[in-house]
């Protein structure tokens, strides 16, 4: 598959978003789309839509526009989907139970193999038939299992430890919703989430909300 | 305070993570910063982050730079974050209940005010001693108390149910878990999170590792 050098971050931050709204079209038996259409779909201009598109060899016909069959099989490969990395959870709290159930991940061809805690009230019990590990057994099994993704849902304090582990492991990418910036080596992928980076932007635009009332009350 | 008209989402997400990175500043004690410094830290360019300061008038001196406590108080108003946003979850399951538990929004100034669910085995019980109230009190209750945010972690089946009777009581936004886009009238403001977008953006990543080291080993 063609693909340019270092696409851009922004653009690859779309490409779910893309995946998603061509999944809502195949869906509904949609089976082709234009760019401008797409594009006003999404919010976006359909040049931005062709530009995102030609990082990865542009996948519409002139004058035909896009399959959304071949917009999505593309998709799902540059996304690495069809790879169904390997995943597991370390830190089985509210958060880690809560990824552990979250049935998009099955859908998207991710595969968890592992769970892992330190608490020896939850070590030994089971998970969508998944066995609770102890932390000591993490690299091991990392090894052994030729493991992808780590997922790092434990209390901030511990987070470098744990993703160093992981790192000796053998891990290739930490997905990270510890508030905590870790650090590790080049060739391993980290993925941060910020859950309140979200709630943020939410605040945002409901001040923005407060002050054009505000003003408009004052005219 | 200046503020222009409008400024794009793009910008406004990009302003929690100068927050975070203020506010480590602040913590490391440096009042201090050039935009050229700041840039290298965050990854963007300088003229990005004076640009995107500008959208709020920009707080910087010429020669001088920026004072982080002045950046950190701005940045702190802009995003709203001095409203003390009142706050409930609807929807107590192991999302929800990390949510209840997540330090950093009482650290941000969001107030949680109430917790709602339909299950009997959960309603009437407490987390950071608010009661869990059954959703029939839900309509009632944002009323009463000007609920702002309502943060919804139901299955995504009755999103749209739950995030209807959200607005019905007068909820301002919803910050949304559910796989679920969900429609409200135009002066509610959504903010979803799609955490499988992040998880996705991970696996291409490692994808991308994957096939450098492919075509080197064909070399």
């Amino acid at each position: 598959m063609f693909k340019k050098k270092n696409v851009s971050l922004a653009v690859v931050r779309r490409l779910p978003r893309y995946l998603r709204y061509v999944e809502d079209l195949l869906n509904h038996d949609i089976m082709r789309i234009s760019s401008s259409e797409l594009s006003q779909r999404m919010g976006y201009t359909a040049s931005q839509v062709r530009q995102d598109f030609n990082n990865f060899g542009g996948f519409g016909q002139q004058g035909y526009g896009y399959s959304t069959q071949v917009l999505y099989e593309n998709l799902v490969k540059i996304l690495g989907l069809d790879k169904n990395f390997k995943m597991i959870i370390v830190g089985v709290g509210n958060l880690g139970q809560a990824l552990a159930n979250y049935a998009n991940f099955y859908k998207k061809g991710f595969r968890l193999v592992g769970l892992f805690d330190v608490d020896p009230q939850k070590v030994g019990k089971s998970i969508r038939n998944i066995k609770i590990q102890h932390i000591d057994e993490l690299k091991d099994f990392i090894k052994k299992n030729d493991v992808d993704i780590g997922v790092l849902c434990v209390p901030s304090e511990v987070a470098q430890e744990v993703a160093n582990l992981m790192v000796e492991g053998g891990i290739k990418g930490i997905w990270n919703f510890t508030a905590k910036e870790i650090e590790v080596k080049d060739d391993v992928v980290v993925e941060n989430v910020h859950l309140i980076d979200s709630l943020m932007v939410l605040s945002y635009k409901l001040n923005e909300k407060l002050l054009e009332k505000q003003e408009a009350s004052q005219k």
